[in-house]
Parts: C-alpha cells; sequence; structure tokens
C-alpha cells in the first residue's frame, strides 16, 4: 500500500506562502527553459459549448522528482445547483518510482502560483523603482496579485483598483481586502511585508489612473480590450494574467506595437493568451516576441532596455507551475503533519 | 468541501465481481459504438526510453455520468527498491458537475476488465458449444481470464495453461489456481458457477493443445509469435490480449489471413495491437477488420459466419473499460459503505 497524502483548499490556506510560490513558480519557468521539466500535450473536452468543458494539464518535474496533471472543469450552470462552477484537482507521482504521492485541491494553488506569476513577469520587466499598481478586475485574482506584488516589490505605494463591470464590486474589494491580505502576508517566512505604508483605492477613471500607473495587472475574463493604447504612458510594464483562451483579451493590441514582449510559454501566447490578437491582427509577429520568461530569468533573452520602454508579460499558465506548487505544498504538509491521509 | 471515496485493492478486491465487471465493460464497448461514451487523445511520456514511462488515459461516460482518467506508470527498476514496477491511479469525476468523485487504485481494476475483455470477444465470436480454452501465459491475467471466461460459458470442459517461457510456472500456476478463483467466482451476485466441472492442466505441447482447443486466450507481453498458423484448428477463437504497445505479438499474422476480425478500438488495433503486424506485413488489409466489438455487440457488423471460421478479437484495452469498472466499483463502495472517504 502506498500512502498518499490529501490536501485541500483549509490545508493549503493554513501552509503556502506566496513568497515560497513565487520561488517555486519562478523555478518551474526556468526548469522549463532548460529542458529539465516538460510541458505534455493538454487533453480538452467539451461537454456542451458554452455550458460545460474540462482540461487535463499534465507535466514532469524531473528535479523536483514529480510528475502530475491538474483536472480543470467549468460547468456554467454549477452555482444554481450551490456548487462552484470550476473544480480543479491535481494528482501528484514521484518522477523516480511512479507512486502516486498527493491528490490536493487545484483551486487554491491556481489561485497562488497565477498571482506569483504576474509579479514575477513584473519583477522582471518593469522599471526600478516602479510605485504604483492598477490592478483590471476586482475578483480573487486580484487578491492573489497584490499579495504576489508587494511580497517581490519594497517600494508600492499606491494599489488602484477597477472594475469594468461594476465600481461597487472595486470597492468592495478594497473594503475586504486588509485582513486576509494582511494574513496571507504574514505567512511570508523571510520577507516581512504589510499593507501599511500602501493606500488601496478604487477607482472609475481608467485613462488618469494610467497616467500614474508603474505597472498593471489585468485579471478579468475580459474579450474586448479594456486599456486604450492611448492611455498608456512611458515606462509601464503589463502582466496580462486573464486571456487564457482563444478569444480573450484585456489590451488593446496596438499596446503589442513598440513593447518588449515575454510570454510564458510561446505556442500557448500566441494561440490562447494576450499575445493572439495582436498577431493574428498584424500589429506584431512571431518574431517580435523576445522570448519566454524562463529564458528572461536566466538571461537568454534581455528584457526592458530603457526606463521608457513598454514591456509585457503574456501569462497564459502552465502545468509546471501547479505542479511545481503542488510539490511544494506537499513538502510543507509532510513536515508540518498537515493533511489526510490514505492508503492507495 | 467534496466527498472523494478512495478505494485501493483491498477494498476492490471485496466488492468487485466478475459477473458485474462483464456486464460493465461490455456496456462500455457499447457506448463507444454509439458515440455515447468518448476516448479522449492519451498522453504518453518516456523518462527514460526502455527504463520507465507512463501514460494518461481519459474518457467521457455521460450515460454513466462520469469522466475520469487512468495514469499507469512502468519503472523497470522498481522490483530492486521492493516496490512494483507498475503503478496504477485511477480519478474518477461527476460528469453532471465536474466534481470529483473518486480516486482509485487501478491495477486491480486493470486485471478485472482485462479478463472481462478477453471472455466478451469469446462470447461473441467463440462457436456455440466451446468446451475447451487454452491460456498462453500463466501470470496474474491467465488468472482474470480464467475467472471471466467460466463467468460466461457454461460449458468449459477443460481449461490447457501454456507459458511459453517456463513450464513449472504454468504447473505452480495451475497448483495455486482453485482457492483464489472459486473465492472470486463466489461473489458473482447471478451467474454461480465455479471450478468443479472444469479440469485445468498445464501443457507443454503446443500443436498437440492447439487440436484440441475451442478457445484460445493470448496473455504474454511477447514480441514474437508463439502460436504457428499450421497448427490452429477450424473453428478457433482468438482473443489476443498481450499486445498494446507497438512491437508486441503473439500469434502468427498468417492466422488472421482468412480469419473474421474484431477489435476493441480500430486506431489502436492496427498502430499497438496484435493487428498491427498482420497489416504491416500486408497479410490484410484494414478493410479486412470487420470491426469494433461494439459494432458486433450492437448487431451492427456480423462475426462468426460458420463453426468452421477462425475468429481473433484484438483487445489492447481502452480507458473506458476502466471507468465503467470504476464506476461500478464506486457504486457498490458507496452502497456497502466501503473505502476510505476524505473531503476535497
Amino acid at each position: 500500500m502506498n500512502k498518499v497524502t490529501v490536501l485541500n483548499e483549509n490545508d493549503l490556506r493554513k501552509i503556502l506562502t506566496m513568497e515560497e510560490t513565487i520561488a517555486a513558480v519562478e523555478e518551474a519557468y526556468k526548469q522549463k527553459e532548460l529542458n529539465k521539466a516538460f510541458v505534455l500535450p493538454m487533453i480538452f473536452h467539451e461537454f456542451e459549448a458554452g455550458v460545460a468543458d474540462m482540461d487535463i494539464k499534465a507535466g514532469v518535474m524531473p528535479e523536483l522528482e514529480r510528475y502530475g496533471l491538474k483536472v480543470v472543469s467549468w460547468f456554467k450552470d454549477n452555482p444554481a445547483k450551490n456548487l462552484p462552477a470550476l473544480f480543479g484537482t491535481t494528482l501528484l507521482f514521484d518522477s523516480k518510482t511512479g507512486a502516486p504521492c498527493s491528490l490536493l485541491d487545484a483551486e487554491y494553488i491556481t489561485g497562488m502560483r497565477t498571482g506569483a506569476a504576474g509579479a514575477i513577469g513584473a519583477k522582471y520587466l518593469a522599471k526600478k523603482m516602479a510605485k504604483t499598481l492598477l490592478i483590471i478586475g476586482s475578483g480573487q485574482q486580484a487578491f492573489f496579485q497584490i499579495a504576489a506584488y508587494l511580497t517581490v516589490f519594497d517600494s508600492i505605494s499606491d494599489i488602484f483598483i477597477f472594475d469594468p463591470l461594476d465600481a461597487n464590486k472595486a470597492n468592495a474589494f478594497v473594503t475586504n481586502l486588509a485582513t486576509p491580505l494582511e494574513s496571507l502576508l504574514a505567512k511570508n517566512p523571510t520577507k516581512k511585508v504589510s499593507l501599511k505604508n500602501t493606500n488601496v483605492s478604487a477607482v472609475t477613471d481608467l485613462a488618469q489612473t494610467l497616467e500614474k500607473s508603474d505597472l498593471v495587472a489585468t485579471v478579468t475574463p475580459a474579450t474586448t480590450p479594456i486599456i486604450k493604447a492611448k492611455w498608456v504612458k512611458k515606462g509601464t510594464h503589463f502582466s496580462c494574467i486573464g486571456a487564457d483562451i482563444s478569444g480573450k483579451e484585456e489590451i488593446d493590441p496596438q499596446i503589442f506595437k513598440d513593447a518588449i514582449i515575454i510570454v510564458d510559454d510561446l505556442q500557448q501566447a500566441i494561440t490562447v493568451g494576450e499575445t493572439e490578437r495582436p498577431i493574428k491582427e498584424g500589429v506584431i509577429k512571431k518574431a517580435d516576441i523576445s522570448g519566454e520568461i524562463g529564458a528572461l530569468i536566466t538571461g537568454k533573452v534581455a528584457g526592458r532596455t530603457t526606463d521608457d520602454a513598454i514591456t509585457i508579460f503574456d501569462s497564459t499558465g502552465i502545468a509546471l507551475q501547479d505542479l511545481a506548487v503542488s510539490n511544494l505544498a506537499l513538502k510543507i504538509a509532510t513536515k508540518e503533519n498537515i493533511g489526510q491521509t490514505v492508503f492507495l
């Protein structure tokens, strides 16, 4: 019999820190670049078009001695049945023996690793002394973005929240932010950060806010651009997070024109990411993409050249992020004896 | 939180019956044929060629309200570490909501569903009043084949066991067969069968044994034919089970020449099944395959035409068999309150 550790959302909330999540995701990007970790072909099935689908994303990370997969399903009508629309489940295996070692809820991990991704893009692409952050979207992912940016940047003085559909939602988000955020940030093992020196406010005038934003994180499911090219000031960095299936987009394709573009996965970015539309419309060519984030981290490609450059990180999400953070969670859970144990 | 039932091998041995497994596999074949169940593309990864690999086989069965996947890994060097070379894990989801509902050990289920497959092929293709069964191979799968054939056929008088590599292994298999087999057969809910009226013997002269065998089940990992065409008597039915990756074969490609050929999955059969080699060598063309087993079961294609015909069922194994039997196990486990429960 083989011991399998089951980690649900409650367990993961207890053990995961944003600081370690960022390190794990950065390491995953690096391993992908160095061909030490591999993304396997994705399986996608639509139960009913526009109503229900699921995908299986798998990867192999021999350096971590893990391989595994994440299954994510989306059922539009679930909320009417008092169920979440999304279910995410990760299964983790030992890549030295093949044995299953952990079953994890994937939703909280997806939230954390996606927050980490946005801030890592900014860490490597934003200008020095970036001080102001604009978040487009006020859902759950806005929370993780803020936690990750505050962990990465020491200097954030202002965070602006803009909700493209509902200004009240942005207000409510700001009101309810401090307690859960401070609780997550307090877990960081070495980077002791808090909201104390940062002013968070909901905004409604996007053009005006962009004039004073050094960093922009887009975390909406939009399918038409929210940010116009003419509003963008010199030196802005964009981490585009929302676009992960064909047709989604959050910023004007024209912003890509003279930008320095880094993506998490080339193939995914041009087929399902924010980069899809600028390429389809001929604003840029594939060759205009500088490279993948792993290549930037390892110094194989250059990032920002001047303080005035516009930089874009297109994060579509890759299985290796999930596996790396799941592995991190399993390691901490094992050490701290957290989670349910079953024998398979 | 979502309730997930974990079923390990001990649980599965308690609850699965061969009679119900056969019914579930037959139903899975039927649903595939009727486009009511779908096999998704397979993911395969080789950690090191000839040393370690893994595959992910997924499928969707809306009629059962299930979708899911089976992960099987093979690590050649595991036995030296006191670990099984193979690990199999199945994850089952609700296809109405996407929620994960069960994590199961996949090995025992693979054994049972593969035994069922062989006997189902014989049920629909063998001549009436088949009385004698030859099993090529004396490993674990030989056991499941016997259980399935005895459950399907009332008339088996003799079972012959031939091990192509080690006659002693065949002897030991026969000696140790009765107790576990009677125990499994006794679980059948309605088909009360036993070994009582059947004589089981190890054999060494394959040519002679084929002369008196109505049914042949091949369950070895052979890569060169064990059974020669000239030994085969009129009217024999073959269920070829062993070949599931390119290069494996157990019977002379010439046997396919005038045979009636049924497969579990057309594409798999000609790429990785027993049918691969006869097609590659030009003994038969793809058009010479009558069709899939689901088409035979539903009456869309004909099977045996005369008592003298040679019939072949090429069973490569499909994910729907695993999902259908996993679903059966979950149903019984829920009813009988068996298994470990975790909250995800």
